[in-house]
């Protein structure tokens, strides 16, 4: 598992004066920041031959979050597939669980344009990562929906 | 179904000179603007009273999108239910579909904090926007994953 | 001059139920595609090869933007210098001036990493759009300061 | 001076692969954050009422920042008027005055929808943060123009 931490912005808030829900998948992006390092050494120079894409996102919102506290990004890695690596993310303010995630990342290869295996190496480096499956925030939400603004 | 256009902007691209992949949760709740105006009027007054919150969002990223041209949102409602209502939306760029997405959102009454069921008048203005079952789109994409930055 | 007109997303607003102050540089970069459209002819294709980079902006907020209206972005030049343009714009919202400001770009050799001449062809491409000098926005404002959110 | 530490996103960065000129004013509002606390204890409770607004950003960009390496934000007071602060920030990037601005503050009474004077105890507590006068990135910026994305 990966920490990142982060400050909200006051330009993040919205009118309802939480975290605007469209925050969170730039928040989780910065918390899969370690699989671009696994992909790409020397990121500074060679961002742009980083070989991820995002295929698809999920977010659950499940509770507010507020102006002057800082907020933690725990990055898991749910699911290591052949070309693509599942990606499971939870945020917590004040210790509260307040939004959780799904990402599904390709490994591409730009020159063949099409999807690229993972390189043994790179997967082995993931595995220490693997998210318990019975951390109880990979079951899908409970019916009852909280406040996200 | 509802259109809304929109103008990539140069601060929209990323390092792999495409949109990146967080305008896209930006977009698509541009696109759910007229859900807004059903549960609020004169929503320049009262946006800080509007009750909808998000509760969840999917993007599946299909195809690359690029600046210069014009971005295409349609947005649908998928399903009515007591409380919630599921959006379907689809982006496109030069005619082709570049990503689709869900957002599920809760008509909340912020005194009682909990959500409160959907006035029958809105649900059936919102009836008449409902998709067609047999859009294609709906269906969950094939395991072939397209590029997204 | 040119004209852009933007619609105001959710997320633009904060905690104050304005347009957040960091969202104008945004806007007014969009403004400002002309220019790259100018020196870029196919920006889809060459965006990356767009010789344009910002040395200074300057932002003036002289009244709070609401949700719910379009907001116009003219945009004027101001001065033509040898290697770098001053564009003067302003950003209204009901017919209300609601911001200007100033932005100074630099015509880059990429190649030879330093300041480039602007050809002269450009140059007289962009006489046209020339503001007048007697635009009252162009004087500094008085000392009152209006509201920003 | 007060310092912040930001950590540039994927998503910060533009087709020309660097920070995007945009960003610069969410971080120095972002380092602005010492000022909301000095009038706003509480700001997760209170930052609605927190009574500064924004009248005047200026952003000189002097060097392009990267992915990969924290961003250093330094802010400092440069003057204290009757019903106004002025600011200077500076953002560092492995070591190198990357970015520098200035914002004008408004101290604004909602109710009496006007400019208030600046408390004298608020003011005391900030004057031991205003700038050295003989700091050399407060003078203009040569003719130079470095690049900036």
């Amino acid at each position: 598992m990966w920490k990142t931490t982060i400050r909200p912005a006051f330009s993040d808030l919205d009118a309802f004066v939480h975290v605007n829900n469209c925050r969170l998948p730039v928040w989780f992006e910065l918390g899969r920041e370690p699989f671009f390092e696994l992909f790409t050494p020397d990121l500074d120079e060679n961002i742009v031959n980083m070989p991820l894409i995002v295929a698809r996102i999920t977010v659950d919102y499940l509770a507010q979050m507020v102006f002057g506290h800082d907020v933690t990004v725990q990055t898991y890695v749910k699911k290591i597939g052949r070309t693509s690596i599942t990606v499971h993310q939870e945020a917590y303010q004040r210790g509260k669980l307040s939004a959780k995630g799904e990402c599904v990342m390709v490994h591409f290869d730009y020159d063949a344009e099409k999807a690229a295996p993972i390189p043994p190496d790179i997967a082995e480096k993931m595995r220490k990562h693997l998210i318990d499956p019975d951390n109880p925030n990979l079951k899908p939400r409970s019916g009852r929906f909280p406040a996200a603004g």
